[in-house]
């Protein structure tokens, strides 16, 4: 539904490529790697989402007439304009596998092409990938909580306009079952959810006339909304009441959803009804304002809700306004680059990387993971990369790693897979994970190091730039 | 750039809309009022947008041959497929105009159709305007503070997805001088700004060699970013090297660009270094994590910055996660509705309405807005929707009428207004504000109160639904 074309980047990227190729620099190389520096919401983890969506971007990313006429009114020459007709993203892309659980400032992705690719995709990668990476650890949250429950997206209308489209697939990847969003549902192949809001019962002169008319209309996906007037009192005896004929008629009430009110106590009076009434098969659905604390105390306070409809708070990544992910040039045209900054923990780590998973010999992950040049094929001792006396013997450690060739020549290496998969990979990694990692309240941090050889080559760029 | 279907919306719609159709209500009529509860950012005032953009959608809004397709997979009718084949939206908007200071708890806007057309476009009429809204007012504050300085949108790389696609057309409408979006500045002709980033020095041997190559691929739009090694020591007078060197050749270094590190400091250094050298022209632009309140703080604190370029807080509208507009059934089938609730606060209005901005014999706002029904002309004394004792007379006020026929049969009832046009009347219509409703800290809230024949009609239905 949504298409890019290339100017769905930042002004500058076309005017520092202006200058590249003027300069004649057009064929030099660069090297940036895509990370982030702080985890969302104070938690342990992230869940890395969007990449499936760049690759697919990227290998269609293209100006348009319209944007090359755009262009043309600016301050480019002729023959920049050209070269941007023809421009086409012919890189080389190492990357984690979207799903998997990261951390911060280490690569999860490494850009590999001429200075203008690398630096025109810049805002479209971080647009993608900072975004997804945040809703899916969102939405992993609160998978963590509502166990085997059903967690659905209810969030485009409150979504940041299209930004609804990514999040309903992103939302997918953390663990939710379903998507309100019919376009999203359609285009990502998700399990689509809805039943009716307030407004169909209000169109009725009565509730129970507006619950018979739905039942009748959707007998196979019947969830009655049982808060337009009293819960108690009118809504729940009157999807019994609407339940028991749908059973006269072979049929089953597939539950009722509370959207307003004290939800625990409601979840409880409306079970106990429920069951009183021999409905012990209907479902109960709760919305309102959720996201990982409300649904925590719910099942703490043992509501009986099956089923968790949940909008603003997963699809904008409250209270997170952003992943602060950030894209670093390590290396251009063959030469290690660095970044100074007065903070250590700022300076950029120069060079193609790997980043490996440590296991102990039992397979069991140790909490660390180590940075090293990419032809290195191990780490045997890893160093803090921020506090220069500090490092840990590792030799001892398996090594999986994490940085996979996903595309080439701007082509994917491998076949798109598809959203159930990743879904499947990224819950298979999470439940992998120490639950200390997971709490919401202060989790264990996840190491990082970097090999000898990298810490020399980064200690000896710092000298070379330090001002 | 970004095409909507009609499957842009929740499942919920479709399913209500099949139930109605099946039921032969599909000619039967609504009324939704669209409007907010609370005010963003615990501001006074809000600034309403999204609503040439959503009037665009709604004229080509349809069910593609895909849509079809997938709507066939699941449990609805043939005739009702049928019918969403020839699906078009046919009915009457009533609205604010674009840019106009809005508050909550009164329609902004007000939908008459078919029920099935009416309930189909909620989500995307949610989706656009809550959105917009949120960043347009986001835009207005931080163009409260700045006053004439330049305000540009640097937030696409952090917003959500393509939501960002929007953000930088609502920036304007809140303010904004330009973005660094290049196809947001292309579709809605925003003026584009971007110079250059840390990945541009870095890729040279030396920073000086950077900023030369980069004044002489750009002589017109020259803005040295000056903080990548040392800002004082290194990037400045880098910065002064180039501009001189610019100054034989004719040509004027635009502007630095500070990116870290205190800003207010640094910007007093580095101006007071350009001064020194002549370079009293040479503008300086500032970034990083800014909002309304660090940018009032640093002009507080008389930093001499011309130019804040903002990002994250701009377009996610931080710390707020969306704008908590409705769409509420105030009528159907020509009976008017009530959505009851435990708070008065909460209980919808019903019927018709229209939206009176109120002014006394001087021509000065009184700080009230009061809702009649739409065939009322006027009003005498304006009672609160929640306490039912208060009430003001106000029959000496003047009164501005705040909604406007704006499409009727699916087509607008007047041109599409250009972005600098909605802009301009958004200014205007903030500046005749009082400063009281604008203050961050308690603002004065503007109050709203509903006609005598309304409150009859809500008081008569209130008692028919309350259970």
């Amino acid at each position: 539904m949504i298409n890019f074309t290339a100017t769905y980047t930042d002004q500058y990227q076309l005017a520092m490529a202006h200058v590249y190729f003027e300069n004649g620099q057009k064929d030099h190389t660069a090297v940036f790697d895509y990370y982030f520096r702080k985890l969302p919401f104070d938690g342990g983890y992230a869940i890395f989402a969007g990449l499936e969506d760049l690759l697919s971007k990227l290998e269609n990313l293209k100006f348009s007439d319209d944007d090359l006429k755009y262009l043309r009114e600016q301050d480019f020459s002729e023959a920049f304009l050209q070269y941007l007709k023809d421009f086409k993203f012919s890189g080389k892309i190492y990357s984690a596998q979207e799903g998997d659980v990261v951390f911060p400032n280490r690569p999860i992705l490494q850009v590999e092409a001429n200075i203008i690719e690398a630096q025109l995709i810049e805002t479209i990668l971080l647009n993608l990938l900072n975004f997804q990476t945040l809703i899916a650890t969102k939405a992993s949250r609160m998978r963590l909580v509502a166990g085997n429950r059903k967690l659905l997206d209810f969030g485009l209308r409150r979504a940041h306009g299209p930004g609804g489209y990514y999040a309903s697939r992103a939302a997918i990847i953390g663990g939710f079952n379903s998507t309100s969003n019919v376009v999203a549902a359609k285009d990502f192949n998700i399990p689509v959810s809805g039943t009716m809001a307030h407004s169909f019962i209000q169109s009725y002169d009565s509730e129970i006339a507006a619950f018979r008319a739905f039942a009748e209309g959707r007998p196979n996906d019947c969830v009655l909304l049982v808060d337009t007037y009293n819960t108690l009192k009118s809504g729940l005896p009157n999807a019994v009441t609407i339940g028991k004929e749908m059973e006269e008629r072979g049929e089953k009430l597939m539950g009722i959803r509370l959207d307003s009110g004290d939800l625990a106590y409601l979840a409880k009076e409306c079970r106990k009804m429920l069951d009183e009434a021999g409905l012990e098969y209907v479902k109960i659905a709760a919305s309102n304002q959720l996201d990982e604390y409300v649904i925590k105390s719910l099942l703490e306070q043992k509501a009986p809700i099956d089923v968790f409809g949940v909008g603003t708070n997963l699809v904008t990544g409250n209270p997170d306004a952003a992943l602060d992910g950030v894209y670093k040039l390590s290396m251009s045209n063959n030469i290690p680059r660095l970044k100074i900054s007065e903070s250590l923990s700022k300076v950029t780590i120069p060079h193609k990387k790997q980043v490996f998973r440590l296991k102990n010999t039992n397979g069991e992950l140790i909490g660390a993971d180590a940075i090293t040049m990419r032809e290195e094929n191990g780490i045997d001792r890893m160093y803090d990369p921020q506090e220069i006396l500090k490092s840990l013997p590792v030799e001892t450690c398996e090594t999986e790693a994490l940085l996979h060739l996903v595309m080439e020549k701007g082509k994917r290496t491998s076949q798109e897979r598809s959203l159930t998969e990743i879904a499947e990979y990224s819950a298979k990694r999470l439940n992998s994970i120490p639950e200390e990692y997971k709490r919401f309240d202060n989790p264990h941090i996840y190491k990082v190091g970097i090999s000898k050889k990298l810490k020399k080559e980064r200690e000896m760029l710092l000298k070379k730039y330090k001002v």
